[in-house]
């Protein structure tokens, strides 16, 4: 008997009739001789709708009372699925995140998991039920109070489970068949990939595909739970994640076998993804000195925001200055250029540039590795469509570059056709995502 | 300082703009000096749009999950009343009936209290927030579940609360200014009653008075607890209800102070009820002879169904047959016409009758008990008025007639007169009520 964790995002349990329709799935899964663990999100728009009202009562909701708001919306969504599952014959039991031992911190909004003890979902399976479990909540001890995960907090919630539980596989249902090796919708000639590793997902994730939140699948990756990325429209197989070969046989022989031998199998390019969250502040003309990077970068630190992609300008012998250009989400841009500006006169440089107009292009396979013509590929096919590269990152298993945002969609379509990942027909795409 | 327990239904926070309203109140009552606590019923009719989601869902809902799904509609109102008095300014926490500490036993959907253990809501009030606790909805330790007070459970929770709490009074908010001498919908020149001892709200509310539920009633005359009724939507004073003066003087020398004036001050009547929604059952030829009676109405008790007035006929000598009537809520009448059919022959009646055309009216007053023309005076006046009494039943502190249905309003508005209840203007009248 295999024990299968199921993630249901909110598109998928929308309105009473899709609630049945994965009833009906949950079901086949149980009757197939399988025991049954479902993480649902909120219906449809339903946390958004509780937003709205809670922004109707007051402009800055207080974060504790904004999370007993918005686990409203997964208690009813799982107490639907419950009932509709029991009308079908079967048992099954609504657990909130505190019943289910979701133990967080206290950061309201955005809490982090510090540990599961989920021995009412496991007795729960003892006794033949299916256990549905509120996705997206949890609960700190210390104040007693409600938390939630934060964005893809549903994702966090079905990988911690299936973790402490050392669940055979985690399913997260979604509106697409998988993952693709580019966006559907911006590439119709995208193939679904069938394995992925989860290092190449992670940098998938982080660089723009938007079917898994980089956060579950950091999870999946530090405790060894394989992923199974699939549509609940269709009984298609979807994509695996598969981890590292780091995988201890002996716990799950079938899991450290597919492991070991991926590797080979594995093409030279997994995906290809695009961003056009980013900005790009550049600093210009910073003293050539030691510690000055150190300097603006603990200076960007202070203001909690993310950077991504960093560029030092080779420094101009004549003049001792150089210029540094990062990139960063849009929405930490305002205050980053504050925190720099007020801080001019310290730091030396001699203005700041921001440039919201870009686009990011993320080639990732951990084939790259060995492959050291991969580069040259990239650089030629972009150069060839007359697109312009403005900035180049690489890690071990991606190349990134920074271009005009208007060109982004076009390299993508250019660098996905170069790599000989274009399909031999176009994918079907739906519509939306879920929590 | 005081401690004000408050109590505010479904349609007193149907909305955004209405949640700020009462949150304003909640505030004034704070700045006012008191500890306030609050019970807060789900927003206008979410509770019934659950409902309906769980019907489009199953035809049944499981009891247990049922209760899950209709408690989100108190975290949602409860989560936007507290963020709303923080926007004003002032510490404001809500509480699940878990956490407010309501427990009670497994009956999911009628679920009774066991204990109140309200040690967060205290802990609330001494760091000098405003406590907002869920109305309707408790927990089962033995379980982990969560349950549901069923109707009327918003009162019950604001009741208990103050009971554990050793409130000085529970303010229940509606839509109407207070308990009226009859319903004011019907008799215009209903008068508000100003005080109005439990017993005696105890028998209005029995009696088809909609304002209150019995149960908060009687929880609240069993722990000594005195309710304020008074509308949300001004600041009129509604009605006290007041316990018996057994209260004991030395924890609430006030409170004990106004009983013992009360029985001096009291009218002779408090107010007129009517009931449409009952039936009445006429067992036919019923041999006459002991225990008959006893095997009527314990056939009539295996169904659960809850039997209001019993007339026995006076028996004819020359047959030694006699009947028994008695009423009954119309959704019990199947079931108990069912039952008696069946035991029809070890009964031995001869027929039954269904009537669902009458109507009750109850006539409440504590100064009756000494009043020996309050029934004469009664049906003298509906003598005049040519309404036919059917049935009729007396307690020390009430007279019930039932008539037909399509007189009731008719004579409720013949008694409030003879009785000298009526105002010299018309009482304002706002629609609908909260759960």
């Amino acid at each position: 008997m295999s024990l299968i964790v199921q993630k249901y995002g909110g598109s998928s349990v929308a309105d009473a009739e899709s609630i049945k329709r994965v009833a009906k799935r949950i079901v086949e899964t149980r009757k197939a001789g399988n025991e049954v663990v479902v993480a649902v999100s909120a219906m449809g728009d339903s946390t958004d709708e509780l937003l709205d009202l809670a922004h109707q009562v007051t402009p800055i909701p207080a974060p504790r009372e904004l999370d007993m708001l918005l686990t409203a919306g997964e208690r009813i969504s799982m107490a639907l699925l419950a009932m509709s599952i029991r009308s079908m014959g079967h048992d099954a039991r609504s657990f909130t995140g505190s019943q289910a031992g979701m133990i967080t911190d206290a950061r309201h909004g955005q809490a982090r998991i510090v540990d599961v003890t989920p021995g009412r979902v496991r007795d729960a399976l003892d006794e033949g039920a299916i256990a549905i479990v509120a996705g997206f909540q949890g609960f700190n001890r210390g104040t007693g109070d409600i938390t939630t995960l934060g964005r893809g907090g549903s994702d966090t919630t079905a990988v911690a489970l299936a973790a402490a539980l050392n669940a055979d596989v985690c399913e997260i249902y979604t509106d697409v068949d998988g993952i693709f090796t580019a966006d559907p919708r911006l590439v119709p000639r995208a193939k679904k990939i069938d394995r992925i590793s989860s290092e190449e997902m992670l940098e998938l994730a982080a660089n723009g595909a938007k079917v898994l939140y980089i956060r579950a699948v950091e999870y999946a990756r530090r405790h060894g739970v394989t992923l199974h990325v699939r549509s609940s429209f269709n009984n298609n197989e979807g994509t695996i994640v598969y981890n590292a070969p780091d995988v201890d046989p002996a716990r799950d022989p079938e899991n450290a076998r597919e492991n070991s031998e991926s590797p080979v199998e594995e093409p030279l390019i997994a995906g290809v993804a695009t961003d056009l969250s980013e900005a790009k502040i550049t600093v210009v003309g910073v003293p050539d000195i030691p510690g000055k990077a150190a300097q603006i970068f603990n200076i960007v630190a202070k203001t909690g925001a993310n950077i991504d992609m960093i560029v030092q300008n080779v420094s101009a012998a004549s003049t001792g200055l150089t210029d540094i250009s990062f990139t960063l989400p849009k929405s930490d841009g305002q205050s980053v250029l504050t925190a720099l500006t007020a801080e001019q006169g310290d730091v030396g440089f001699k203005a700041l540039q921001y440039d919201d107009q870009i686009g990011k292009l993320a080639l990732v396979g951990a084939g790259m590795r060995t492959n050291a013509g991969v580069s040259a590929k990239l650089f030629t096919a972009l150069y060839e469509a007359g697109i312009n590269i403005e900035m180049i990152s690489t890690s071990e298993i991606r190349i990134s570059v920074v271009t005009r945002a208007d060109t982004v969609n076009d390299a993508l379509r250019v660098v996905h056709a170069a790599f000989g990942l274009d399909a031999e027909s176009d994918a079907i795409v739906h519509g939306g995502t879920g929590r």
